[in-house]
């Protein structure tokens, strides 16, 4: 298909956000971000039989699925998601219906946002490949940045971790049980979280993208901080619990793909917080402490009375 | 290699950029655009095998070449390059001198433009892919549309047309005339054009991306304009003129990725941008007119006493 046939098929009638001057149509788009607000921006690529594959996703999972994981970079950096760029490897075979089923889910996932589609490219290439760079607005001393943990704080979990590396594994061996898929193939972000830590003074924040001990081993390094983590206090999911421990261990530390986040904030701000949670319906879970800054940063993990260090992998060294 | 690894390896140690508030390192960037300016965002993405083949250019001509693409599309809209974010598809068998050179030439072509590299995201992939969304910024009252269009305009174009397609040829025939082979290779996209055109109240503007035929309708339809262009005022490079006439027109017509400047503006400021050009060492031609406002925009090409109706694809129709 023709280029110009793809872009009139994806330019919006309208533009949600006003600070969109000119959207698709030109060279490039203009945007005169809000006043007073800083401006995040964020990429994440997708390309089939890499991230996904056609076997157990359709066109629309996958435009979903490639937008949540750019949603949730923006809510972890605190801003308010407003528009995204598009770059469309598309392979020759396929046809309108493909393409508007694949733009069927970026839609339908930016509505739920407010965001907008205000430009981008498309060319020819083997597999699907989708590359998006989103944007959003957050005001300077709302920045949620993995370097601003401090020894004291409490480290916190939003939803249950595994659940979308558990999914995965159930659509591999064509097991049929929609909660865990749909929480592969569908993660939303926890944009309600924005305004549940709102009102605190300082919230170090990153997303599950990688596994939970990707995150903390980030944050750690970071912030110059060592963390320690009870893995007794790790929020499953209950019909996980019943799976054979060491899967279940593995999902839990190193799956990732859950679009949850992970963070720390100061003691005083933990209960506000948990409160403003409780109230969205935002499940979230303290999983244990900031010990002490650290020029050699590290992440610990409790489990009984043993202590391991628990790497980037999630592998635990004794 | 690893995904750690690779950023470590990219990640500037300074941003050249004061708006920059916070570069690679967290899960996105966060930007402060310039008092009183809007942003322009533009995208463009190469694809090895389908953009351009390994066998011809090295990595560093690559990493040039789609940086250029980019700024070409920043500078045809007016506005002055600011940073850039790369989603890269690195092939497995990549390793970190490959990388390094393909990073060089981005680097190098950046350091021209004052631009910094704030982000990204890389993956694996089977052929090498690049994405690039860049940024620029522009005062709200110079921008440069391609709807910008006047009746009785100037049309207009920099250099000289069809070298870059030329310099593919040479390079498939494997004949070495380097003038234009770096012409595809390492295209420069004009930035002294924004100084020039500076003072202007008015510019219509498209970069050469896709062969003046597209561009040129591309205005037309924007504009809602008819345009009539000059075969013989077509500025070609002397060299050139000894090809065959029917490969030369359809260089001229239809090759494109020269990234020039192709435009519209008044015939009262023509003449300050002709010599503002002229200071600059920037070639400019006056290659045809704006005839008149339409409904069904078309483009006019006049060789001769013949007078045939331009296509998008470069194809004449009488």
């Amino acid at each position: 298909m023709k280029e110009t046939d793809l872009i009139n098929q994806i330019t919006p009638s309208f533009y949600r956000q006003s600070s969109v001057v000119t959207g698709i149509g030109d060279d490039g788009a203009v945007i005169k971000p809000p006043n007073g607000h800083e401006l995040v921006i964020v990429a994440d690529a997708m390309i089939e039989d890499v991230h996904f594959s056609l076997n157990y996703m359709n066109l629309s999972d996958v435009g979903h699925r490639v937008l949540a994981a750019n949603v949730s970079d923006l809510i972890a950096m605190g801003s308010k998601p407003l528009y995204y760029i598009i770059t469309l490897g598309v392979p020759s075979d396929y046809n309108h219906k493909d393409i508007q089923l694949l733009y069927d889910g970026l839609n339908q996932l930016a509505k739920v946002y407010n965001m907008d589609l205000i430009g981008g490219d498309t060319t020819s290439s083997n597999k699907l490949m989708i590359s998006i760079t989103a944007f959003g607005s957050v005001l300077p001393n709302r920045k949620r940045l993995r370097s601003q943990a401090d020894a004291g704080d409490v480290v916190f979990v939003t939803g249950y971790l595994g659940e979308s590396g558990y999914g995965l594994h159930l659509l591999n061996d064509q097991i049929d049980e929609d909660y865990f898929i749909n929480r592969h193939k569908r993660p939303v972000p926890r944009q309600d979280f924005l305004y549940a830590s709102e009102p605190l003074s300082r919230v170090c924040l990153n997303d599950i993208s990688d596994g939970i001990s990707t995150e903390l081993n980030e944050i750690a390094e970071a912030s110059l901080v060592n963390i320690e983590i009870n893995y007794e206090s790790l929020p499953v999911h209950e019909e996980m619990k019943k799976l054979n421990s060491t899967f279940l261990k593995e999902l839990i530390l190193s799956a990732g793909e859950d679009f949850e986040l992970v963070g720390t904030c100061s003691v005083q701000e933990w209960k506000q917080l948990e409160q403003s949670c409780q109230k969205l319906n935002i499940p979230i879970k303290s999983i244990g402490t900031v010990t002490s800054s650290s020029s050699t940063p590290k992440v610990n993990l409790i489990e009984g009375d043993q202590i391991t260090l628990l790497d980037r992998k999630g592998y635990e060294h004794s």
